[in-house]
């Protein structure tokens, strides 16, 4: 199933997508389904396999072309977990550009932005130029966590995963670097963190270690990878994670992004104002922001 | 006033310390207050005024040494903002340590812990060897935002304070520095946020610039410095977290550490399962936690 948050009567509610149409789930189900992503995926595998049944009859809707679409967790309950350099070309580009020596990460390189950066797609991604004038893309498979549980081994981290979804982890890049090699403030801008368009249930995703990743500016193609290329891969980078660390129902994990960001450019490049970013993940979906300034705080 | 969440017929309730008694705050008012400490928060001035007049009246409560205290705010709603190397006196204790050149932050570094971490009074700090072996303390004077913004100069930063508590920074030493630099790994385990034991509002600490900060395990000193030698004091770092970045009612943030922490000294010292460790800000309170042993995940 796709899985939407979208605004209907002011209220954000929750979707599946049939036939580019966009279903009530709480609706269709006369309440039996909650109203939100974060209460579905709690709810577990019996509301997942009624919102099946209910898909698989099909029904009416919203055009998803008409449906104004929210990230399809709009609030998280926590700041989304984040990986570093976890593509070999990125490390290797990124230090080549700051001219020092590669060295691939021996660990799993994790960080986290705060709920207020999250946006859906269409929403603008909005720097103020006072903060940041280097901001940067990239593209990001993002995981969507089911069962929580903590010290979870790595042949069981995909019975923890709900299913997928795009992320772009927008970067000031003189920010991250300026906090004392913290990365945390650059990448916690408000905005800064756009996530959809929908979460694709695992079951529909067959191979989440073989996706092409791709970022496109103003239709010029940016970063093309695959999730094969990870340096650590799904089961490591969560269970290196949730090592002595509770994940809960709704947790978001960005996976990292592959080579082709704007800073490691010749000459660097940044987003400006009316660029348009188009961040893919194949068989999951795209997901598509313009950028925008605001000035004056 | 004091103000607590503690525990009572099994549900979290919001309380006031008066005459060493905890009052009800929801109950005395009739409902009029909310019994949640995010929710007083929230709702702002006219709240407090009217916890203020309950207070003054006195009334019934639990015997404080009675309550089972809970952190102030149990589930933040996203992770606590930290402040790293903030204390002149601890940045040159970590140099020395790691045998590197002491260079003081230029700007302010700023990390995150999530909700999972935060535990109360008394609650233990559990540690599992198989996950980490280099428990360290950190006594933090932390601050709790009340009115949200973004852009907050810093000559209006205490405007938007709510109030003060304190923080214990637990930090797991090998994972802190093993992932890649970034240091949210380390701090982020289960259970490695004690905050409390209660949230002391704004106008009861006339000069929160110029507050001993101390910590002591079983008893014996380790931490002692005050709040006048941060390197970026109150208003610079909150201003400085808050550009770009919306604040909101309810946020954490941890200030840094001061020297004295376990893995800077001549040998190392880390916490034990059966220590006790206190954290105390002078005029704010006594956070007491003990440690404890978790084997087998």
């Amino acid at each position: 199933m796709r899985l939407v948050t979208f605004q209907a009567d002011g209220a954000p509610r929750l979707g599946a997508v049939v036939d580019e149409r966009v279903i009530d789930l709480a609706r269709a189900s006369d309440g039996r389904l909650p109203d939100s992503m974060l209460a579905f995926i709690e709810a577990g595998d019996s509301a997942l396999s009624e919102a099946r049944e209910l898909v698989a009859r099909g029904g009416d809707g919203v055009e998803l072309g008409r449906a104004k679409l929210l990230a399809p967790i709009p609030r998280p309950r926590k700041n989304v977990f984040c990986l570093g350099l976890n593509y070999r070309d990125h490390a290797a580009e990124g230090a080549r550009a700051m001219g020092i020596e590669l060295k691939l990460p021996e660990h799993p390189i994790y960080f986290s932005k705060p709920p207020t950066c999250v946006i859906g797609p269409n929403a603008a991604i909005v720097y103020d130029p006072d903060v940041t004038r280097e901001v940067d893309w990239e593209v990001e498979f993002t995981l969507v966590i089911g069962r929580g549980g903590r010290d979870i081994p790595p042949e069981r981290v995909y019975e923890h995963i709900f299913g997928y979804t795009v992320g772009n982890d927008v970067s000031a890049r003189e920010l991250q670097f300026r906090h004392g090699g913290q990365w945390f403030k650059g990448k916690s801008l408000d905005t800064f963190a756009p996530i959809g368009p929908w979460i694709v249930t695992a079951d529909e995703v067959p191979d989440p270690s073989n996706l092409d990743v791709s970022l496109r500016v103003n239709g010029v193609e940016k970063q093309r990878s695959n999730t094969r290329e990870f340096i650590f891969d799904i089961p490591a980078m969560v269970s290196g994670l949730a090592k002595g660390i509770t994940l809960e129902a709704g947790d978001l994990i960005m996976t990292g992004t592959p080579h082709g960001v704007g800073f490691a450019r010749q000459p660097p490049e940044f987003l400006q104002d009316g660029d348009v970013v188009e961040a893919e993940v194949a068989g999951i979906g795209v997901l598509r922001n313009p950028v925008s300034v605001r000035r004056g705080g």
